[in-house]
């Protein structure tokens, strides 16, 4: 078996109708261990191992709280696999070229 | 109350490791339905209202099942609010200027 | 292709850190729809057809809404299958069954 | 601020029609991991702190990609709160008591 690859995505959701100052803050804690990450409107995809992935997470709570947030909830998706690695890139064009395909069989 | 503003999430598991066949026909089938789409790592973001937005998505399903898949879980973040509209655009943007103030003033 | 058997789990996030009116309001919402429910401690688990299961969730999200809540998102997992039916309960019990052999065969 | 109680929802899709043996599975990792669990119709809520709770959840991929499956979704919604602790059954009764009022206000 192969090491597996990780692909993580996560969304935070916190007490308030601005939540973008939470999201910032999170995208700042990601950004601060060094991970690979993506925004995108509902979330943020991230490529990594998993315990820095899932230790980064943790400090996105703790920082939310420190923002004075008493409760917080947060959606992950985890993607593993071990037959190949597959970065964010690749998984988007993966699609893309079909898409493509699909497009031009279609006309 | 102001009419809701929907901004929705989704993303297709099928039964397969080369899933990117069954994204790129949802992604089709949500172009038909005329729904503004933004395809990321993890999924596919969706702007419109319930109805088509969901309708939608069962689509999705019966073309991937159609395909030969006899399971598929799919994973739905809604999000709405009455406050104000918010495009796919403005959420991500509206964390990317805060981001942008947390590195200026960390400097 | 047989008729899909549709297993859908929501729980809905508002804004706030008391969310039990807000869930209590929806389990209400669900069971005025005649879905059969099950409430877990981080969702409710629902079974019925695509076109009512997701018609009753916009009702949860009009109903909490009005509540005054003005920010709302919800997560949904829907499963469907085409090569049997499968209830809420069969699902629970086939992994439990499997558990037991595990267990007795670990001993 | 209080130490965060943790709630965390997990549920493993893994490739195949028949589920079941990796959820049984992933059960099993649970439990060997002292952590308390209560498996539900789409998923499996769990209760414990932050590190426990994720290596167990890395356990579970472990074993399902030893039992050759290459590729594994999982979705975990997380839940933390600094202003009190809540069991996974106060969750549910929290909610089951107002729910109690509403239908003896509804008569």
């Amino acid at each position: 078996m192969t090491r597996p690859a990780y692909v993580v995505d996560t969304g935070q959701i916190g007490v308030g109708v601005n939540l973008a100052p939470y999201i910032a803050a999170c995208e700042q804690v990601l950004l601060d261990a060094g991970l690979k990450i993506q925004l995108h409107p509902n979330g943020t995809a991230i490529e990594g191992e998993w315990e820095p992935v899932f230790q980064a997470i943790e400090a996105c709570h703790t920082a939310v709280h420190t923002m004075g947030c008493s409760r917080i909830f947060t959606t992950v998706k985890v993607n593993t696999r071990t037959d190949r690695d597959q970065t964010l890139e690749e998984k988007v064009a993966s699609v893309e070229v079909l898409l493509q395909d699909l497009q031009e069989g279609g006309q």
